[in-house]
């Protein structure tokens, strides 16, 4: 069981943190939904509170009264359990509540959170469940940050979000670790909290393999560019292909050709490519072409599991070549919490690591990850594995 | 030519009626772009400043600084002349420029115009410009009206704007004026100013016809609901029949039907349906399948413009069943001004008459106003004429 | 009242020339629907008969029994008032009913149309509907023409249909016929048939104009293209340069540059495009573009009527800067036949004249014919007028 | 290697059944393309023919000469290698090349391949190409009849095509069949043709689990769907629930409710549905919802793989909860014949066994068939395997 006093902290660090996030933005910011998948940094705001509401003051805190029924219908993301929602993609027309309601909701729903912690009432359950709102809020941070970053970046300007959030270069001498065939456990093992689709620990056997120590950078995919790795469709899949074709891609997303350099969009600015960070926002299908170009491959999701102790850690999650599946024995939470991830286990892949904008302590190397493979708004890069045939 | 002083003060007042339409909202509502014929109510407040500034303060003042070189390229609408434009479906994407500095842009702009009147360098084609200018922002100010209350409208609560806005309900008696074939001018003739479309005043033939004094309310409007008018292809173009069933339209805008009552949405909140106010927020097609189910059919837009001083005028915009074409001598004016409105002749109706929130004095008997024929977020109505037979 | 052998006879031979037209294809082509707009070959062929089996044998002739149910539910084309119909989009899917059955059933009712000639019984009213069905199928005919030209000019290796559709080079020296403003007639005056929509006769009032003998050529058009007429957005409607931009359009339809020279597709082939035949297969938009570059204007289709006696007749439709709208005392017919004209009366353009593929006799200088503003696979070319205002 | 003459003896058995299948159509059939998914008959009949033309005769037949350089470009697949090709979506414009010449197409082709195969200077390789060749015959012969079945069950009146491709009921009584936990090998490794997708042979720990005797019935799907399976999002993966409701899919492809009872299109005819024939036409969404609302699961790819020895063999394919991905030391092909399987590997799921449709002989245990979960107009079906947690 979880000690309580550290909980009640850590709960207030994760609502702190949201609100310093939020410091760098205007209040015309919040209500912006560029694209379908991004969504206003005000419904964050208030989607992980209203989590707070719906999972544990109204389950937990006795005559809990809801801060406004509203909210409660508004700021609902997928939970279909809990009632008709508001669909996502009109979530950007929302310009009531304001930001300043909002955060009305948010010292709210954390004054009632302190009040029911020093109560006493608080059953293990409870507890686990507030690690799970910790942790959802903690995802909300990185999506937050992945979606303000797409918000600025595609304004006209290029505003500068802040610093900090930066992926680190890569410095140490690329090499290859090799790893023999055996049978692996995978899956998490401890005692802390772990999301339902990391479980249940189990075998799988591998085969010998390579792994590279560095993700691939900059100045690498750099190369594959101008090796002409966007016009050869024998590196691609098929709907890589497609998906390059249609929608013009030459590059990864948030670079611009300007004066024949490429640069990037960054949180802290626009600035020149530079060679040595790990290439960031490519898509599954960008990282696949990458390793057929080099004649490698991408590795399984339990391949960077069985190695990530040895790797140097990138500042970009990773793309694996493990479709989105349930582990045996998954088994999904019963009511609304069981909708958190096994409906989402058809046509995504596996992302594991962390990235610069993951809150600190979110990942462990268990961690799974998962986006379609079209994806790139997401801090998302790879590594190689070897021999090219898996 | 136009007397300096007042013009001075109708350009003050209309940059005043601006700033004080915009009392109402909040900072959130001002960059919001529901759908793409929406424009977010601070892209209007900062492009008619652009207005200004291209046309009469870089035209006139000499040494003028234009206080943004960003600013040229993001609120031009669609003048093509003047360069590269943002596109109107991702007007609502721009948080930047906040509020603020596009009220600073206002600012400064108006002192600027304020020392260009009284340095006396103004020419008579300079005080034509401003006259279309103080046209222009008007324009928008009615604009921004039909895109406050879509914005609102569209929330989840119906969030109310204001009072001020709403038709005045129909209280005359119903009855038909009677008019003699034969030979009239229609178009503008005065000295004063009108837009290029209303010229050149030419002549028309028209038959005997008859026009209804009020404009068809509400309650006739259930009549035809209530008599399955959406329902009977019978009534209907064949492309306003497609319309209605594929964007399944049972209804005018802005109307819901709650607990078996027809209510709707105005500027001033969420109401009951008022059987005595004019139809509002229809296109033309559903004006058009109104008038075959009652056996008659609408107006020209000639035979609007003879009948006009008889008329009750309602508080809504009449479609009339004229296509929006060229007079005989129309002539486009030279340059970006040029694109004003020769360029949208094809596709689209006119509409005659003014509205509950069209700016004070703004319109003429003989202004024309046009739509295509499936927009209905305008104040929108319509009234009969026979025989059915034009 | 019309004489009953001639009908007879002339029903007769329109019956026989849509299946002399149709000697030309292979039975893979009768079923193919390329784009919404077309339809298959087989689809006219049998339509054209269904209407002979709803409006005329079922109406007169006593006791007669439907070819198969089946047909009168796949071949209607837009008539709401009879019964649920095939949409227009997947006309293309039916490989079923076979082309031989439709031959059948043509045979059928032409056989039983015999029958019914012969058998005395027909009104007035009867011979009246028949005038209508003749002209109704010569109307299939032109656009059986269209379409197979769409099919067969879409497909690898540009297979020919056959000659003897070929628009007629232009070889009277250009030059304007000028006309006094006035009080003319226009729409249709004789006893025989004309369409609905060119009644009732009516005064108009025109303005001093000038009208080109000659309709605009490949070689004009060439030099529009070739001084940048389609990169230049002030010589376009708004609509019509989205519409060139969205569409990619540089050229006419069936244009196609090979080697450097361009190319055309016509009923008989793959050609050189030549300087003096008439343009052909362009929009509205394009017209009017080439009108604007030029610094005239198109007719409207008033001009065009006042004027048709003395202009050298094209080989193409033209198009008119009017829109398609009812003529005062326009008055739609009782039941489904009232279906005919009355609901296209919004969003499409006036065409006058008649073409290349028109069936002879079939036009008249009343005659309006309409399309889109953004069609132009019809034969479809235009002439100029002045001065620009018009 | 190959014996020469079974080979020999094969391709001429696998192109006469080609040849078999098309005699029940009608020429008009042979065209339509009524979805982008499905291609026209004539389509299939002559790209396997310019298969061997430019897999087998040019490599190794000297001096071949092609029946025609327009074929190569027309009815090349998707092997990019060999350059340009006919978009998948405009192949069912084509009414040229008849269905005569496609067939003379053919012919040629055979003769020349007969000549080649009595000219003794095919090498091994050549025999291993061939093999391939027939395998791919074999598998258009399939898709030919899906596509039929598309063609034909989505016209009016529901022509039958013929006998003799219906699925069998499910008469032996329904069980589960356990298996141990532990490691095992999967892949292929017999002697004879297998694609590249089934290797390499490769080990992997399977957990204990259960795995049903026969495919799920339509019987039984008709108690899921009673019980309103198709209305309740918690059996369901987020995609697939939005894929039923934005499809508006309540039922298996082909299924129609008339006068209140269920009725369904099989190759012969329009039927009532029995409960005893395997559920046919579900996509993998449908069949992943009916094993959650059953407390099941499907089985992996490699349970089903293990257990198949000893399950009653449906005659449709199974869906399995295994997403398509290369196996450890999977290796693609040099040159186009690499385009086979690789490219396909992502959002793809992997369906086991084979079906009434399945050409003789043409399965295998360890065969990978692999379709996009929403695709259904393919032979599929599933059983269920448990315990629920994988």
């Amino acid at each position: 069981m979880s000690n309580p006093s550290p909980v009640k902290l850590r709960f207030k660090n994760v609502r702190d943190r949201s609100e310093q996030l939020s410091q760098n933005l205007i209040t015309e910011d919040f209500s912006i939904q560029p694209v379908d998948f991004v969504s206003p940094p005000k419904w964050h705001l208030a989607h992980v509170t209203w989590f707070w509401e719906q999972f544990v003051l109204l389950q937990f805190k006795p005559d809990y009264k809801v801060f406004s029924e509203d909210f409660a219908f508004l700021f609902n993301s997928y939970y279909n359990n809990l009632g008709k929602r508001v669909l996502r993609p009109i979530r950007g027309l929302m310009s009531r509540p304001s930001v300043a309601a909002v955060m009305e909701y948010r010292a709210y729903v954390d004054e009632q959170m302190e009040a029911l912690f020093d109560s006493g009432v608080l059953t293990e359950q409870g507890y686990e469940i507030i690690e799970t709102g910790i942790n959802h809020e903690e995802q909300h941070q990185e999506l937050f940050l992945y979606d303000i970053k797409y918000i600025l970046g595609h304004q006209p300007g290029f505003p500068a979000y802040g610093r900090g959030f930066e992926p680190a270069p890569v410095t140490e001498p690329q090499k290859f670790h090799k790893f023999e065939s055996g049978l692996y456990d995978f899956g998490y093992q401890g005692s802390g909290f772990c999301f339902d689709n990391e479980l249940m620990c189990h075998k799988m056997y591998l085969n010998d393999f390579e792994i590279a120590h560095n993700p691939v950078t900059n100045g690498e995919f750099l190369e594959f560019m101008n090796d002409g790795g966007y016009e050869n469709f024998n590196f691609w899949h098929d709907e890589g292909w497609h998906w390059i074709n249609n929608n013009q891609i030459k590059a990864p997303h948030y670079w611009h050709k300007v004066d024949g350099a490429w640069h990037y969009y960054d949180l802290d600015g626009f600035k020149v490519v530079e060679s040595e960070l790990p290439v960031n926002h490519v898509s599954f299908y960008e990282a696949f072409a990458f390793a057929e170009w080099k004649g490698m491959r991408l590795p399984t999701e339990f391949e960077w599991e069985l190695a990530c102790g040895k790797l140097h850690y990138g500042s970009v999650w990773e793309w694996t070549n493990s479709a989105y599946l349930p582990y045996p024995g998954f088994q999904k939470a019963p009511g609304a919490l069981g909708e958190y991830n096994g409906k989402f286990m058809v046509n995504q892949m596996v992302m594991r690591g962390s990235s610069a904008v993951t809150p600190p302590g979110h990942s462990r190397p268990t961690y799974r990850n998962f986006f379609h493979p079209n994806m790139r708004w997401q801090y998302a890069g790879f590594r190689l594995a070897k021999p090219q045939t898996l």
